[in-house]
């Protein structure tokens, strides 16, 4: 059942020992949702606790004050945060499938799985819409919430650059950053900040770009061998796929990653002619107008000439 | 004298056939500062025009409507638009020397060579300056408008990123949104697509990149000979200095690059420790605190060494 900000607000309060639930492979938005939440459940007097399929990674939990050492107890409420199916929530699925009493999304696609969804699909982020709910929770929001809610939607709009972008995304962000969040920091870390494995892995990955139907597809192969060669991993790939758009002319960029047990992954990323959560919908997939994956059970090579034979397809029904 | 946008903005009413100076090698502030007003005083019926040492990129054009055929005129009101020295107006330099009636800037280093000065360095861009004063001159403010403006200040905060965005920008760029700047187009056009040239180039620097110090400096060298190889251009260049920021650890960032005549020019980028308008003001430059630039009348070799001394012991005070 679909409720708005005010109805979500009013269950949170009546609720306690409330467990969230991330996507795995968790992005800033879903961990940024789920850290802002429990830290103003945690002021609200309420015991929360933020749990995810993977591990989160370090520079979230370095930029959100307070949120280690999250209490334990038997959960009475499930909240998902930024997960638009219960596919999404990897290992967690088999536990909380069909027990999941609310839902927080931006995903057009939501299956609307949870009893209860608060549902935005204009909203750049799912932090915008979670910074409407703590707000309307009446929530005083300190700099570790802000830094929590500024990370979301920094990092589902590349930096405010992508279309999904609007007016109310900056309003939001101005906001952030009056109540505290450190932008310049989080978009330093987000955005700017390149390992030096990572950089390695990103020449290899350049390196290697295919082109195909007069370079309309372009497509980035990352394999196990890229990775014990550059000293990089699957956790520091994130900022890869967005390199297939922008070269020039390139109308739909895939990055297929091989995982460790051959089987491999997609992510689709396009601009106006295709719409990359359609796109991914052939393969079982889903996501965004312009950012989108899927997942293949066959090796990379065939998944390529899948996805290619695919695409390739998609563009000719434009012309 | 320094005057504030009121006075400014009474100034420019009184007024007409106005010259509007860019700085050269002009960025998307300078000229989406000079655009935006332009069509604000077109606006008041006033006769205007931008002009600039060297030629205004085809993408800044194209994302402004208007701005072609600008009238011409005998000037009776001179203004500089994000020009801090009147060294930057390169060869309108020696024509408009000591004759510049107002100048609207950001720069904290503006050496106030202007009669009349509208000065604000916590603006994260000039074009920041330039929407009050466009507000203040009552212009109803429209896409061409509102996408000038946009331009200067996503390009002059590197898409939002820099630590000098501030609430201040986040919230210009929401109301420039919401009077018609196309955020997702610009953003596009600015930061994602690069040329075929443009990619073969930046290859080629990020393999070619030094480190001293401890890998907290961070050199990449651009020689005509690199232009050749990859039939890429000085005017393509923009984004690489940038490069030399996102590997984790370097405090500096120095980007060289040869020009036709073997002397060079060099970018430099910094991060918390040093102050870049500080470093560059040793070799003639100036700039912000985390972005500015020198030029020198030797060869990149030499010019390295020089650069990397210096960088070496201004990071060596910090310690």
């Amino acid at each position: 059942m679909k409720i708005n900000v005010e109805k979500c607000a009013r269950m949170l309060k009546q609720k306690d020992n409330i467990l969230i639930l991330t996507h795995a492979h968790p992005d800033g938005d879903t961990v940024g949702c789920g850290f802002a939440l429990y830290l103003a459940l945690k002021k609200l007097g309420k015991r929360a606790r933020v749990i995810c399929a993977d591990e989160f990674q370090e520079k979230y939990l370095r930029l959100v004050d307070g949120c280690l050492d999250m209490p334990e107890f038997e959960e009475e409420f499930i909240v998902a945060v930024d997960v638009a199916t219960e596919n999404l929530l990897g290992d967690l699925k088999d536990k909380y499938e069909g027990k999941i009493d609310l839902c927080i999304d931006h995903h057009g696609t939501n299956t609307e799985y949870a009893k209860y969804l608060l549902l935005n699909a204009d909203a750049a982020a799912a932090c915008e819409i979670m910074f409407k709910v703590i707000r309307t929770l009446r929530v005083p929001i300190d700099g570790a919430i802000a830094n929590a809610l500024f990370i979301g939607i920094t990092t589902d709009t590349g930096c405010f650059r992508y279309d999904s972008t609007t007016s109310n995304t900056y309003r939001a962000a101005a906001k952030l950053v009056d109540l505290g969040a450190q932008n310049g920091l989080i978009n330093r870390v987000m955005f700017e900040t390149k390992t030096k494995t990572y950089a390695a892995l990103e020449r290899l990955a350049i390196e290697g770009m295919e082109f195909f139907d007069d370079e309309r597809i372009c497509v980035i192969t990352i394999t196990q061998d890229m990775y014990r060669k550059t000293g990089s991993s699957e956790t520091e790939t994130e900022a890869i796929a967005p390199l297939t758009r922008q070269i020039e002319g390139v109308e739909i960029g895939l990055t297929i990653r091989e995982k460790a047990d051959g089987t491999c992954k997609c992510s689709v990323r396009t601009f106006q002619s295709v719409n990359a959560a359609d796109y991914a919908a052939n393969f079982g997939g889903g996501g965004h107008k312009q950012a989108a994956a899927c997942k293949f059970d066959c090796s990379v090579e065939e998944a390529k000439k899948l996805l290619v034979a695919k695409a390739s397809e998609m563009l000719g029904e434009q012309k």
